[in-house]
């Protein structure tokens, strides 16, 4: 086991043991958001035949020849042709045909002339514009031929690719499935947050912190309660999160007398890859596989901004990559710091940042208390800073990237670009 | 009822007749990405005592003046304090503790020394630093204090949100009610994807992008169907409808004589506060209020393109005002065009184009077949360009807005900011 990586070399580790998951078959009337796990080619064309784009008149264009508002020309309208129907004979010179949009063109006809230029004149009607070749028909093949490649393997399908598929006929498909994540909390100051009295102890947050963050990126969490900082209490708890394809203990795993993880999660064949990464807050977080299963096991350390941070680095990217997300990161924006800061050398820092624009830049404020322990931090801010290791002092209105943990940051309007 | 908007008259008119539905008590487990009803201020203190932020020693620091890794100072540990638990006694002079993270710091100590920074030395502890005065001490409080406002209404709930709920011992929340939005598809030329044949029908695709497009947006879809082109089939179905609280048909709202839609919606109750729009694609959408129960009423354009750009701008604004967001729009960027522009003058262009990056720049490339029938135009572009009503020619190169309408484009990396 490797101890005491960097940030990049923890995440390589990770992403190294992380695979994708196979794939299962859902009903496209809810599988927004889900990651495509076939490509999908069209099997007919769309629309299927020339149609109308409108409700008016389906006409032969060379009848039209110099028709205007001023000097229309009239055409008897011989049938009509409804979305759905089929014309009743070809469309013959100097002939119109009531048309709906949708509806096929008939045999014969090359324009529709909308209904708001024309005007009904006695069983007739009177056209105000000559159309342009094909005016308001859409072609037979025209938004795809059959054969087409459409949507590639591992797209996020969004709304109009759902759409796509519906007008392929496909009401099912295969996408990638959605990892579950057995989520466990440690220690006996820890009560559940609607047992909390005034006794001392402390409500476990992090399960909801890690639920919630999990739900975010659209994994399932299974939540294991708190384990008592026993070993049997501690496996017990383990072996129901065993089928999970991630377990994630918030419980610590340490160097403490106290700290029991580690040597459950090795008893259940656990192969710990590292201890320790170089950054703060987070240092003693432990990723490993149980090796029967393939199932990702991540120890992140138990206060509580150590817990979302390290979520955010490590799990939240192999869980993307387990839903076959090919964009795996948070975004990164460049921002000017608010005001000088320092560090020792030697590890990462995530500073939780405020931003706020001014004139053309964001500036990056650190919100007040920076303790791993004060999660309202997290909620002042919409990113974290990133203070490089070996760097030591940062001047104020040095670029810095910040990762944007917000979604809705980029909802507002005053974000700066 | 007014006819002809402007594309701002129009989302004005929409967004006065929207309100805010009412607040429902969820489970703080899972209201993730859901909009606070009430303020959240602190009922105790967090943390409630001053506490251990490491597994280490507490202690005295006047008792490790001048200790270092060469001059260790040794003291006996006298109790444990474990994590939940209490000392037994307050610490007295040139004695030290065992303490766990999270464990109560004994009346006495003013620090914490880090396992890492001790030695064993028989039954004794030698400490191989000064600590600093109330080094790895978590002050009683430090997070928040009792009275504290900590999260204001109206706020969008994430993950850290919910993590401060929980450690006020919150465990239900209230939060705005998400919208039931009931979808109807319309035309005698639709069936439902899974019963496509090879007749000259074509699949309803346009209920699968909106349902999607409600999901996206955090609404609950309700689909009544397919409505034949008759009124009794529309009436029938848009009265499953009724108690929802948004209905969006695509059926059409338009002049033909086929679309019977609008004359329904007058005898349901619904006052139609505008027809057409200065837009395209999209310019015949309806939009009405059904006096009875206040059910948003929007009559989009049959052509997919038109539906989901319709949907885009006057819908999903409205289902976020209803859930209770203070931000209704998507994002805009600028972009430089890739190429000329024409257009005529009167209605406001949304363009799907696809954004690249090339140097600084964001660089916008109309996707191929503009035609308000082709959705795979929608799956090619990640944005909308704006081009405004009045204006009638663009120069490549010059600068354009684009809403961004594909939440994944903020991932890239080569978004370009």
């Amino acid at each position: 086991m490797r101890e005491g990586l960097t940030v990049a070399e923890a995440e390589s580790v990770v992403l190294e043991a992380t695979g994708i998951l196979g794939a299962e078959t859902v009903s496209a009337w809810n599988a927004a958001g889900r990651v495509l796990a076939e490509a999908i080619e069209a099997t007919r064309p769309h629309p299927p035949a020339d149609c109308s784009a409108m409700d008016g008149y389906a006409v032969r264009r060379a009848d039209l020849l110099g028709a205007s508002e001023t000097q229309p020309r009239t055409l008897p309208v011989v049938y009509e042709v409804a979305a759905g129907g089929q014309a009743s004979r070809p469309l013959g010179a100097g002939e119109s045909a009531r048309i709906f949009t949708g509806a096929p063109l008939p045999p014969g006809a090359d324009a529709v002339v909308m209904q708001e230029e024309t005007r009904a004149e006695g069983g007739q009607v009177a056209f105000l514009v000559e159309p342009e070749p094909r005016e308001n028909v859409r072609d037979a093949g025209e938004d795809f031929q059959a054969g087409d490649r459409l949507i590639e393997s591992r797209t996020v399908l969004g709304s109009a690719h759902l759409g796509v598929l519906a007008s392929l006929g496909r009401s099912i498909v295969a996408v990638h499935q959605r990892p579950t994540v057995a989520i466990l909390s440690g220690g006996d100051e820890l009560v559940e947050p609607d047992r909390l009295t005034d006794d001392g102890h402390i409500a476990s947050s992090n399960s909801y912190t890690l639920a919630a963050q999990c739900r975010e990126v659209g994994a399932r969490p299974i939540y294991l309660g708190i384990a008592e900082d026993d070993p049997a209490a501690i496996e017990a708890r383990l072996r129901a999160g065993l089928r999970a394809d991630v377990i994630v203990s918030s419980a610590g795993v340490s160097v403490g007398d106290h700290d029991h993880v580690r040597g459950v999660l090795e008893k259940l064949g656990c192969r710990l890859l590292f201890w320790g990464v170089k950054m703060k807050p987070g240092y003693p977080l432990a990723f490993g596989v149980i090796e029967a299963t393939g199932t990702l096991v991540f120890g992140l350390p138990g206060n509580p901004v150590s817990t979302a941070v390290t979520f955010e680095q490590f799990v939240r990217p192999a869980l993307r990559k387990l839903m076959g997300h090919r964009l795996l990161h948070r975004p990164v924006v460049k921002a000017r710091l608010a005001r000088p800061m320092k560090k020792g050398r030697g590890r990462l820092h995530f500073v939780r940042v405020s931003l706020e624009r001014e004139g053309d830049a964001l500036v990056a404020t650190p919100t007040a208390n920076q303790s791993s322990g004060v999660l309202t931090s997290l909620i002042r801010g919409q990113g974290l800073a990133i203070f490089p290791a070996e760097a030591e002092s940062f001047a104020a209105g040095s670029e810095v990237d910040v990762q944007i943990i917000d979604a809705g940051f980029f909802d507002r309007p005053d974000r700066g670009f």
